[in-house]
């Protein structure tokens, strides 16, 4: 997908989530991710907060509700947007 | 379209902004007003700052670049995504 490279998933506290930022090169391939990314949040039932404008892209993956600490659900999650992405890695 | 209502748009200052906060009975309602919005934004050439999670929208209109204060611009563009959410009023 048309995007240019940019920061991996950072793990941060209070509360405990992964964040990534993401630059594209153009709305429509924006637009196309974040089609892909709300598939992804029906399928796995995980709901990301997501922030964008012309040509940013930022993502949080909270923890569940309940829970301390991230888990590999969140880390799955961040696995399956880097694959949407065309990315293998995370 | 199907949303719970909602403060109306507040203006902010430093930066001087519109925004609003719009809460969505499901994530296909907040999908389809995304879309209506985005393609909104392409028409008008207006890129306001989204940030939504599964049943929540935030939405930061700026200003122009260079602009110091609000305008007809914003406002115009305000009410247009009002329109989309099917009220008259702004």
């Amino acid at each position: 997908m048309n995007q240019t490279l940019n920061q991996t998933w950072q793990e941060r506290a209070r509360p405990n989530r992964l964040e990534r930022r993401i630059e594209f090169a153009d709305y429509q391939s924006l637009r196309d991710f974040l089609d892909h990314a709300a598939d992804l949040s029906e399928r796995e039932g995980l709901y990301p907060d997501l922030g964008f404008g012309k040509n940013y892209l930022n993502i949080t993956i909270h923890i569940n509700d309940g829970d301390q600490e991230l888990s590999q659900v969140q880390h799955q999650f961040a696995r399956k947007l880097d694959q949407l992405l065309g990315e293998k890695t995370h």
